[in-house]
């Protein structure tokens, strides 16, 4: 049979496509992937919209039962629900090639995803250079590489968009290593808290890439009703209040285009 | 009133999501921007479908009589339909502008993208550098940038991805001046003459960027039901026959990770 792997858009139950929702109709066993990001509404108004009981599968899951699934879908239909395009993340590469592997015929509906949204800022895609993701700095582990990639970006006057952490059932160390299924709240990092450790690598590596000129646009919920696009410099721009996340930040190149130049300031924070 | 600029998606009538089929049933007039990109269905199909009338959209009426547009959403709710994430291309951040310098409101619904659809071929979206377009050569106009460009990506070991010209309701010169709306067919760069544009200007730069060993991987028709991805060495990828445009290149990096070498090594084309 098939594996359906749905992108279900940015917002809430409405945003997935005609042909989702009409596969969905017809589909056995319905899955939603609830650990790489997170829709605006839960998973009981899905089911509801849907008429049909979802599966939430976490990391765990994923990982430990992913063949589950896949013998599912050798005998029905089975659709994986994926926030956003559902390859955008890395994370379900794995699962299509493992179906193909097992003859399972793998169909990709695409959807609307974070990393063309932006465009909504006014910055133009063919000016972004490589995408970075920016992880919550723990006591002892403080990767900066993405300080580095957008300095590149910086230096070949490319806009990157940064993609801020999210934690969805996660456990500690301690209920790992118990192997205790107890989950940590989740957390999504705001834009305040990637500008505070963007500030932290510029303090570490003083390469110039984090200072009072450097230009960012915040992206808040983007494709909801309460999205917020709001530019600055990044000092002006950690000191806001924002909407609830998700968010994400685009650190702006340093040379912006007459029509970027427009929307930058047609957005820019009047306070 | 309000401007909703509604993303269709990629492939037909059906990749327009449940809320922008629910904007467009409850709006007044519905226009169609049809010099960008395409669908795979007819305009007819849509009107059937979507069961309004709609009007199309050229360049000409865009770039001329785009007050036309704004003056029926000052009281009207109007709809502007665009294939894929409408903001992708950068033609359309102008009539933005211009809605809300007369207060319009404006609210994009955003849809897949062949920007990130092209992760389907494996390769990761954050390995990707710099997006160019390669525009058909001309006589007299054969500008070579997007080789550059590409150099740079390969340079640091980022993957490109390549979109193909496309030439909708364009006029000779001669009808330009003579100020005649008599369109040439239209005209759909093909995979195979991208490559030959690309080794020409290998020809002439000689920069090492296309040769022998520079892997690429064809993207045909993405989102709908004839869809294909096949990689290959790109002398390979010139050799071989596709389904009809619209089709799009990835030029991969040098060096692929595990599971990008993985896909890629699954996508081979056989022969």
């Amino acid at each position: 049979m098939v594996l359906y792997i749905i992108g279900l858009g940015l917002g809430d139950e409405l945003d997935i496509s005609v042909k989702g929702k009409k596969i969905i109709d017809k589909s056995d066993v319905v899955y939603l992937e609830a650990y790489t990001s997170i829709l605006f509404v839960s998973k009981n108004k899905l089911e509801e919209y849907y008429k049909k009981t979802i599966h939430e599968v976490d990391r765990d899951f994923a990982e430990e039962n992913c063949d589950i699934i896949l013998e599912q879908a050798l005998k029905n239909k089975v659709c994986f629900l994926v926030v956003g395009d559902p390859l955008c993340a890395t994370t379900h590469h794995d699962i299509i090639l493992r179906a193909k592997q097992k003859k399972i015929t793998v169909k990709i509906i695409h959807n609307a995803s974070i990393m063309t949204a932006i465009a909504e800022s006014g910055m133009q895609l063919y000016n972004f250079g490589q995408t970075v993701s920016i992880p919550y700095f723990e006591n002892n582990y403080k990767p900066t590489s993405f300080y580095d990639k957008i300095k590149t970006n910086l230096n070949n006057n490319f806009h990157t968009l940064c993609l801020l952490d999210i934690k969805i059932k996660e456990r500690t160390i301690e209920n790992i290593m118990k192997n205790k299924k107890i989950y940590k709240p989740p957390s999504f990092m705001t834009i305040n808290e990637a500008i505070e450790q963007l500030i932290y690598c510029e303090e570490i590596h003083k390469q110039n890439v984090i200072t009072e000129k450097t230009l960012g646009i915040a992206i808040v919920r983007i494709g909801t009703d309460d999205q917020q696009i709001i530019s600055g410099n990044l000092f002006k721009l950690k000191s806001l209040q924002y909407n609830q996340p998700l968010h994400s930040l685009i650190i702006c190149a340093n040379t912006l285009h007459d029509i970027e130049k427009e929307y930058y300031d047609m957005y820019l924070c009047d306070s």
